[in-house]
C-alpha cells in the first residue's frame, strides 16, 4: 500500500478525472455518431465501446485521482468509503468538463454524417450526445427512465465496489480497469433500454450541453415535451448509494479482516484522497 | 493458502451466494428482456451479457462463499471435492432466492415493453425469464432438450473444475472470473438451441417463479402443454456430476501431485468449507 | 522451471489431448450447428465460440500434456521445439479421436435441428463438421483453399511460437491460453474465407468421419465431387512448418539469451516431453 | 528494469518491426477482404481482428522492438520518450515492408473473391488495402479524414503512452498487448466513419502499394477523383504529436516519481534503443 505518492494535489486530480472522462466520451458518443448517424456497427458495438472506452479512461486516470469519472462513483466513494467531500464538487465538475470537451470533438468530426442523417439537428440524433427514455422510440415515460437508472447505477456501483475491494478478490496485475469494462459492456446489453444507460451524471450533462450549444435546440427535453436531462443526474446518485449499501450490508461485513491476500489487486477506482 | 479468514459463518456465505447469483440474474434475464422484448440487441448480446453477468457475480461472491452461483455446481462440489453437505441446501436456496429477486426486478423494470410486445405475458416472452425447449420455436422436444442439458452442464462443470484446478493451470491474478465468463459466452453461442442454456437450476426456477407470480400463467409448462420445469433442474445437476467425474477420471489423477506451480491462481469458485 | 512433474507417462498425455480436443470441437461443431442449422447467431459467434473453445480446451490439458490439440502443431513442436518424435503419432491420434467423440455428440444433440434444415444430410449442413472450399459457397476451388490452409496454419503456428516463447513476452498469470483463444478468434474472422479455418487436421478429419458414419454420405468430397478431406489434413501441416521456421529465422534467433524475464509466463503449449 | 539483452543491434529490430507488422496487417486487411469482398462477418469483425491482430504484432516484436508496428508511434516516441532519431527511419521502412508484404499475401489469396466482387479491381474493393475518406461512401470529404486522422491518432498516442507508462497503472504479466489490442477495437468502433482509421502511415500506404502493383489502377486517388494517399501518413503523424503532448501536460508531469510501483508492467511498446 505504501506508494510513493507525491503531493501533486488536487489540480493533478482535475486534470486526471478530466482526461480520463474525456477519454470515456470520445469513445461513448463517438460510437453512438458512428452507428446512429453513419450506419456503421450496431447496438453491440455501442455496448463494446462504452466499455472499452471506461477501461481506457481508467488506464489513464487511475494513477492519480483514482478514475472515478463518474460524479455518482464519486459520491457513493464520499459517503462509504472515506473519500474526501470538499474534493466532490472538484472532481464533478473536472469529469463534466471533459465529458463536454470530447462531446464537441465528437460534434465538430461528425459533422457531415450528422447533418446528412439529420439535417435539422433534432431528437434523431440527440442520443448521440445524450439520452432519452426508452432511447426515444420505446413507449418508455419519465417513470420508467428514472427507476431504471437508479437500477442500472445501483448495479454498477455495488460491482465497482466488489471489483476494487482488496479484501474480496479483486484482479491483480493491474487489470482491474479491463473487468470495470466488461461490467459496461454487460449494463449496456442488459439495461440499456429504458433510459439509455446514462448511469454517469457527467457522461450525460456534459454532451447535453455541447449538443445544445452547437445546434440541438430540444436538448434538454424528451420526446413527450417534458423537461429530462435532471434525471440522468438525480437518479444516478440514487443508485450509486444504494448499490453501495447493499454492498456494504451483504458482503463487506463478511468479508475476512486483517492483510490482503497474496495477490496485488490494482489500485485503480481507489479514492486517491 | 493460509488465508486470514474469520469465521463468518453460513450467514455469509448464503449472503454472498444471495448477492452473486442476484448479479448473475440481473445481467442474464435483463439482456433477453432488452433482445427479445426490446428488439435492442441480438443472440450475440445474450451470449456475452450472460458470461459477464457469470464473471461479476462471482468477483462479488468468491472471497466469502466460493461463488458456486448454481446448485448443480454445488452438488458436484460436494461430490467431488469435499463441500459440506449440510451446506448443499442453504447454497441452494440463497441462489434461488437471488435468481428470484433479480426477476422480480427485470420483471419490474421492463414493464412498459414487456406488456408492448406481448400484453397477454405469454410463451413469447417467456424466455426472458425461464427456458424452453428449443427456445419455443425450434423443432426440439422435452428429451432433446433434456438430453442437452445433461450435455451443456457437463461442458460447464468439467470445465469449471480444470480452471479452478491449482494443480492444473488456473488463472492466476484472481482472474479466473474473467475465464469462467468466457466458458458461460461460449456455451450461449454453442450449446443454447435445444434448451436455452438454463445449466443452472436455480437461473432456472427462480425466474420462472418470479413470471409465475407476476402474469404468466404459462409458466411451468412448454409449448406442447407438458410440465417442463423440471427438467431445468435435474438434468443439470446430472450433467455436473458427469462433467465433474469425466474431470477426475481423465484429468486430475494425471495432473503432477505437490505443491501448487509458482503461479498462485485465483480462489474462485472453491467451496469456502 | 523445476516443475514437481510426477511420471504420469504416455497415457496421462494422450488423455489430457483426448480431452482437450473434445472441449475444442464440442464448442466448434456446436457453434456452427447452432448458427448453420437452427439459425441462432452469426459467424461472429463462429469467430468466438471456436476461440473460447481453444481457450478452455487449453485449460484442461495444458499440464499434463502440453495442449498441442493439433496434430500440425505436435509436429512443428518436434521439428522446431525438441517435442519427442515417437510421440507424434500417439497424440494425433488421441487428438483426432477426442474431435471425433465430440463430433458424435454435437451430431446426437442437434439430431432434431439438423434434420429440420437439411433432411437429406447434405453438403449444406456438411459444415457443422468439416470444411469445404469457400465454405461450400464461394467461388474458391481446392487449389485456393490449399493455399489458404497453407498460409492460415503458418499464422497460427508463428504465434503460437511467439505468444508462448519464455524469452518473448508470453503473456504470464497463466494467461497464454486466453490470448491463444484471441488468436483463433481473429484468424476465424480475418482467415475463415477460402477453406473454413481447418488449420488443424485433427479439428477437421475427426467430425468428417464422424458425420459420414452417421449419415453424411458426400462427407469425403467437396462441392465440384473432388476427394476434399487430405487438404485440410496435409496444407496444415506445410503450414505450421513454414510458420515456425519465420519465426525462428525473424524472430527467435534476435531474442535476448539466458534467463527468461521477470515474468513467469504460463509454460501451456510447451511439449511436456 | 534490469534486461538480459544481448546486442542483436538494428537487424533484429528491423526484422521484428517487419514481422510484428506483417501479423498486423495479415489480420487487417485479411478481415476486411472477408467482410468486403465475400461478404463473411459485418464491422464488428473489422474492428475485433484489427485490434487483435494488434495484440499479436505485439506479442511478437516487443521484446526486441518494442512493437512500434507504427511509423506516428515512433516519430511520437522519438520526440517524447527519447527514442532514437536515427533508427526512425528504419523503423518506418520495416514497418512499411512488412504491412506491404501482408497486403501482397491477402491480396493472393482472396483473389477469387477479390475478383467475384469487383472484377475491375475498383474503388469498390479498394477498402481491402487502403482507406478512403468517409469508406468511399459517406458525404466526407477530405478536410473531414485529415481532421478525424488527426483527432484519431491523438486517442491513440495519448492511450499507448497511459497503457504503457510504468509510473501511471500499466497492465502487468505481459498483458499490455491485449489492453492496446481492445484500444484498438474500440477506435474501429467509435472512430472508424470519416477516414476508415488508418492511424498508422505504414499500415495505409504499404498495403496501397501492393493493391496498385497488383490492378488497383485507382489506388492513390479518393472517389472524388483527388490524391488521397498523403493524408493517412501526414495527419497520423500530427495527430500523434498531440496525443503525445497531452498526456505529458495533463498526466505526466503529476504522475508519482520514484520507483515504479510493485506491479511489473510489460515492457511492451516501450522503444528498445
Amino acid at each position: 500500500m505504501a506508494r510513493n505518492l507525491k503531493a501533486h494535489g488536487l489540480a493533478g486530480e482535475m486534470a486526471a478525472e478530466f482526461v480520463g472522462t474525456m477519454i470515456l466520451i470520445l469513445f461513448g458518443c463517438g460510437v453512438v455518431a458512428q452507428v446512429a448517424a453513419a450506419g456503421i456497427g450496431d447496438h453491440d458495438s455501442i455496448a463494446w465501446a462504452w466499455g472499452i472506452g471506461v477501461t481506457l479512461g481508467i488506464y489513464v486516470a487511475s494513477r492519480i485521482s483514482g478514475a472515478h469519472l463518474n460524479p455518482a462513483v464519486t459520491v457513493a466513494l464520499a459517503v462509504f468509503k472515506g473519500f474526501s467531500w470538499r474534493k466532490v464538487a472538484p472532481y464533478a465538475l473536472a469529469q463534466t468538463a471533459g465529458a463536454f470537451l470530447a462531446a464537441l470533438l465528437v460534434r465538430w468530426n461528425y459533422t457531415e454524417v450528422l447533418h446528412a442523417k439529420d439535417p435539422g439537428l433534432t431528437l434523431k440524433t440527440q442520443s448521440v450526445f445524450s439520452t432519452l427514455p426508452g432511447n426515444g422510440e420505446l413507449p418508455v415515460g419519465d417513470w420508467g427512465a428514472f427507476r431504471d437508472q437508479i437500477i442500472g447505477t445501483a448495479i454498477l456501483a455495488l460491482l465497482i465496489f466488489a471489483i476494487t475491494d482488496l479484501r474480496n478478490t479483486a484482479p491483480a496485475a493491474n487489470l482491474a480497469p479491463v473487468v470495470v469494462g466488461f461490467l459496461v459492456v454487460a449494463i449496456g446489453m442488459a439495461w440499456g433500454t429504458d433510459a439509455g444507460y446514462a448511469i454517469n451524471p457527467a457522461r450525460d450533462f456534459g454532451p447535453r450541453l455541447a449538443s445544445w450549444l452547437t445546434g440541438y435546440d430540444t436538448a434538454w427535453s424528451d420526446q413527450y415535451g417534458y423537461p429530462y436531462w435532471w434525471i440522468p443526474i438525480v437518479a444516478p446518485v440514487l443508485g450509486a448509494l444504494i448499490g453501495g449499501a447493499v454492498y456494504k450490508f451483504f458482503i463487506e461485513r463478511y468479508l475476512p479482516t486483517g492483510e490482503p491476500a497474496e495477490a496485488l489487486p490494482a489500485k485503480d477506482l481507489e479514492p486517491a484522497a
